[in-house]
């Protein structure tokens, strides 16, 4: 197994995108095929003391960077860390990949070079959701902002496969974002697509209520790009304000400080459950490869644990379980 | 000032709906007129002591309940406590009317009775939301699930009245809920609103993304009724999660049960900063009259502070503001 990591995206590269990589071969059992400039890498590599012979770097003389346009950069930027990584994968030189770069070129690249599964119209982000009851996973998460019913009836489908192969969620549940729990509620789009899904034999739950999606009411959180996104990055800024807030009153005076030093363990532990690095990335589902968006803002571990995911998406070839799967809801052309 | 209470909507109703007027009426000066089912509510306020000549009991013999669909309940239940409330505003004998009852109802009533301020094509829900910053307006919380350009500006505008005149901001920010910052992200919704926006002399921030909403980057966060709605109840879902994540964490041990003591003072204060009833109810903005509706799970606490509110939605001529202001924007049938 053999995953490829963009060693020039994100934040924080190249250096915590080494450090996760070598972190990595020492944890898991993969190779890592690490893209980008060589001498860059290097220099990185060099400070650190792992099992060189499961790390092979690929030259990449440009960087995408994430203020350039997607669809252009792709095209202008032939020997960029993240072309190369895609053409890789096309070729099968490497089993997944995986960049914290631009995401909008992350995904127009996996469209061209990659191309879109048979049946599928729209691929999507999925992200990976900490619920109160474990892992959900939204898709679409930001994609597309403007979708059809049968878009969201891939998602799902889509959402489902991942979430049963790499989630480990057992007959995954499939809810449909909406204002109201009973049919007949929101706009046109939720309402046919509330009648594609009930159509399949996916494990359909209905309409799900954004109060309801932090409890872990469903395994599969299905709606359009704009809503995804939505849900995602207030999910993160609620979490966070809520977390500054009480930091605020743990260090008010003396003995809320003592109060907080007494509770630091599970405070830590309640952290954890909040924090994205421990969740790896957001898979690109629906095209012809498995590719992970990693978090802009990765770090070491977020990158390690990306590259888990990674294996286990490849290893359990979701790509071509969604390739057979869609036949079960129906050719797009007669939706 | 008169405010008009219906005596009958909502989980706890009448008995919370009754204790909150009176706390209003010993709290505030206004005058109630709280109306249902005058046996029960009498019944109700003969458990309490306070000035009875500050409120009037209207009997009305119907209830309009949760089940009941919005259009046909207040065209069939005219002698129901909501009809009766709003006719009492259309005829000026009130200044404002609440009601914890049918949202639907409410909305739907609303615009038949009091009908919309010219100008105005679509009324909508707004909801007082708590941000890091202090309070920010979100308009719309769920009365339209599908919009046009034009109704966001009126949103935007309607919003931005509210947000100086009872919350008190002053030139208060308006900006477009949207899945990028820059302008040219989005829907074509939200990128000809945007436009829309710019040619106005509100204070246009442009566009605010969902994770920016906790901190309150902006006063009056507009967006359709779908995205409102899911924005509104994914807070109270996470900040709910949250809370009961961090209670198990409290109560997990000896050690953290006397951390949690310690800090139990800010922690309440904490509590009370996410505390609905705090924050009184959500105006309906748009139609000729000063309609607030209270959350169904009102208690005493929530309907006080819902007459609050309601008292200066009244005073400062909110209705009227807008109707003078809409002129700013042009005519809807120039949009």
């Amino acid at each position: 197994m053999i995953i490829a990591v963009d060693g020039m995206g994100g934040d924080h590269a190249p250096k915590e995108i080494v450090k996760g990589c070598i972190q990595a071969i020492n944890e898991l059992d993969v190779e890592i095929a690490l893209i980008g400039k060589k001498d860059l890498l290097e220099k990185e590599l060099s400070k650190q003391k792992f099992n060189r012979s499961r790390l092979h770097i690929m030259n990449a003389t440009e960087i995408i960077l994430n203020e350039d346009k997607p669809v252009q950069a792709i095209r202008k930027k032939k020997d960029s860390s993240m072309v190369v990584g895609l053409n890789l994968l096309k070729e099968k030189k490497v089993d997944a990949f995986i960049s914290a770069g631009n995401t909008g070129a992350l995904l127009a690249g996996s469209l061209f070079i990659l191309g879109r599964i048979k049946g599928i119209d729209r691929p999507a982000i999925s992200a990976v959701f900490p619920t109160s009851k474990g892992m959900s996973l939204l898709v679409d998460a930001g994609a597309n902002a403007e979708c059809k019913p049968r878009n969201l009836l891939e998602f799902g489908l889509m959402g489902s496969v991942y979430s049963e192969k790499v989630l480990e969620k057992k007959n995954p549940s499939v809810g449909l974002v909406n204002i109201g729990a009973e049919q007949g509620k929101g706009t046109p789009l939720i309402k046919e697509s509330f009648e594609l899904f009930s159509k399949t034999d996916l494990n359909f739950y209905g309409n799900a209520e954004a109060r309801e999606i932090p409890r872990g009411i469903v395994d599969v959180i299905v709606c359009d790009g704009f809503v995804g996104n939505v849900i995602l990055k207030l999910t993160e800024g609620v979490a966070m304000t809520i977390m500054s807030m009480l930091k605020k009153q743990f260090t008010k005076n003396i003995i809320n400080k003592l109060g907080a030093m007494l509770l630091m363990p599970s405070l830590k532990e309640f952290k954890k459950n909040l924090d994205y690095t421990e969740y790896g990335g957001a898979p690109l589902l629906g095209v012809k490869g498995a590719v992970i968006k990693a978090h802009g803002s990765s770090n070491a571990k977020a990158i390690k644990n990306a590259i888990k995911q990674a294996k286990v998406f490849a290893e359990k070839e979701v790509v071509q379980v969604i390739n057979n799967e869609i036949s079960r809801i129906g050719d797009e052309e007669n939706a």
